[in-house]
Formats: C-alpha cells, sequence, structure tokens
C-alpha cells in the first residue's frame, strides 16, 4: 500500500482532487479531496473516503447520508495528481442539495442556471435537528 | 461575465480545477487548472483554456499539438469551486503522452497499471526539436 500512496503526488497540503463518476452512466458526481489516509482508506473499504477540509478529518462518504459510493475502479491521470474513481451511488444522490450530481449550474446565455432537480430535500437527508 | 466569474470560489491562489469530458461518451479526459483569465478566455472562445501553473500563463490546449478541446457546455458544481467541461476533443488524444486521456493508470493487484495505448508518439505530436 505504501508504494501505492508514494506515488501519488500530493499538493502542499497533502492533498489530491478526487472525482467520483458513475460507473454506467459515465456522470461525474461530484469532486472532493483526498490525503493519503483517505485514499488508503477508499482501497481499503471499498468506498470513497474523502478528507474534509472544512472539519479536518476523514469524510466517509454517506456516513451521514446512507449515500455511500461502492467503488468499482480508481486510476490517476499522467501526473498522478488526480484521483477518478468509477463508482456506484447509493440513492442516486451523491449531492448535498440532494440533487444526483453536483454539477447541476450550467452557463446560459451568460449565467449559471439551476438544471438538474432536487430528489430529496436536504432535512429529509441529514435530520431537521 | 464579471458576475459569472464573480461566482466562483477561486482558491487561495486564485485558481479553480477543470474537468474536460468527451461529450458523447462520457469519457474523463483530464483536469487543469483555470484562473479567471483563463476561464473567461474559455468562455469567449468556446475552447478550453487552462492556466499552466508550471509555466504561469494562459495555456490554450491544442495550441501546440492540435489537439483542442471545444466546449460543447460548461458546468460549476454547488461550491462554485470546480468547472466541468463536455469538450470535443479533436485527434481523439488529450494527454501530452499521446493517448486519448490522462486517466490511463488503473489500480490492479496493489500497483498503478498502464491500461491505455499510446496512440501517437510524443515527438510526433510536439516535434523533436
Amino acid at each position: 500500500m505504501k508504494s501505492i500512496l508514494d506515488e501519488i503526488s500530493w499538493n502542499d497540503a497533502g492533498l489530491v482532487p478526487a472525482i467520483a463518476q458513475q460507473h454506467d452512466t459515465g456522470k461525474v458526481l461530484m469532486v472532493a479531496w483526498m490525503n493519503r489516509e483517505a485514499l488508503e482508506t477508499t482501497i481499503n473499504e471499498g468506498r470513497a473516503v474523502y478528507f474534509s477540509r472544512s472539519r479536518q478529518k476523514l469524510w466517509r462518504k454517506g456516513e451521514e447520508s446512507g449515500h455511500v459510493q461502492w467503488l468499482k475502479e480508481i486510476r490517476i491521470d499522467c501526473d498522478s495528481d488526480v484521483v477518478l474513481m468509477q463508482v456506484e451511488q447509493i440513492g442516486g444522490i451523491a449531492c448535498h442539495t440532494g440533487r444526483h450530481n453536483c454539477f447541476y449550474k450550467r452557463l446560459e446565455n451568460g449565467q449559471w442556471i439551476e438544471v438538474e432537480p432536487v430528489l430529496k430535500d436536504q432535512h429529509e437527508i441529514y435530520g431537521s435537528s
């Protein structure tokens, strides 16, 4: 495992961006960050585990929402500084806003327009406490 | 244009990661970085223009190789800190190594294995001078 992790070009903060792509549709679901431990845990547990920069700790995607991303395949790019995962998105919702994916703002006529529906209310996903 | 750019959450270096995805196959071709000028130029010229961190200047993808990425659609994510482009990859080669895309190293049995063929020799792409 050490050599796999050593081959990654971590940035100055010890992170790399990681893309999650729905394996059968090709939809790009989201991008988040991983540190060494997050990538190691992702590989060991077969599910996407990120590093939350705001909370400064591991973030097992779906730990609260149930929207786990099961890992089908993992790749790195030519510079070894970006991770690309093929995943199975449980619940069909990757975004904390309750949408299928995070890329729901499309440029149209000089404005970012929301073009993807909210599938589930945020309060329903995370509780309303 | 100003408001479109102002909505982006630029990082401390004034950059955001930008993903180029082949519009009809969903293949993730590459990830590079954009500053304000790069994103503005991308939108104005309808082609992917990145900011080269190593050369510290705009990088019109394909300016040397001819492997231009024509823009079909552009989106941002929920946090407005990642750009996702649907592109038409001219020449079918996005990677400077001469491969279709940059994500050619797949994790297999504890190793990163090169799984995508080189379609064109680098010297042929960039000249051998």
